[in-house]
């Protein structure tokens, strides 16, 4: 077994409202920053996992994606994948 | 002025406590993803901004961050900025 650690980022699929950007992005406007014209938010997560091999950390990130971590309806997630030489913080 | 897009990440630093990740977790081993061993938490942000060049932009990114959009005692960020060819979609 090797430790994986995979990078996933969520975003919302385009044409999907985001309240939470356009706050960000009026906040940013009226602290002076004029220079903004949208903003979209998104989420990170880093996994540590244990694998046979690549091929199998991809189908556990995959899976775990498309069961809890991403919602399919609305947001849109891709990966990376890395061996681990050290343990990631936690 | 051009347009340009900043892609933003934001993490927790290494050694501050992540509940969120940590539930995580948890509901993927309760899912039976007993191969994930540790979840880490953080954000995504997408600016699309105007500025004269590169260097201009980053110097906004930066201050936005430092500014707004991360919390300095707890959140490290990175960014990279790219020239728009066409409108994020908002």
């Amino acid at each position: 077994m090797q430790t994986f650690k995979a990078k996933i980022q969520i975003r919302l699929k385009s044409g999907i409202l985001d309240p939470q950007g356009q706050t960000i992005a009026h906040a940013l406007q009226s602290l002076g920053f004029s220079e903004v014209q949208a903003v979209r938010t998104g989420k990170l997560m880093e996994l540590q996992l244990q694998a046979e091999n690549r091929k199998a950390a991809e189908d556990v990130v995959k899976r775990a994606c498309e069961k809890l971590l991403a919602n399919p309806v609305t947001e849109e997630y891709h990966f990376e994948i890395a061996e681990a030489e050290e343990d990631v913080t936690v």
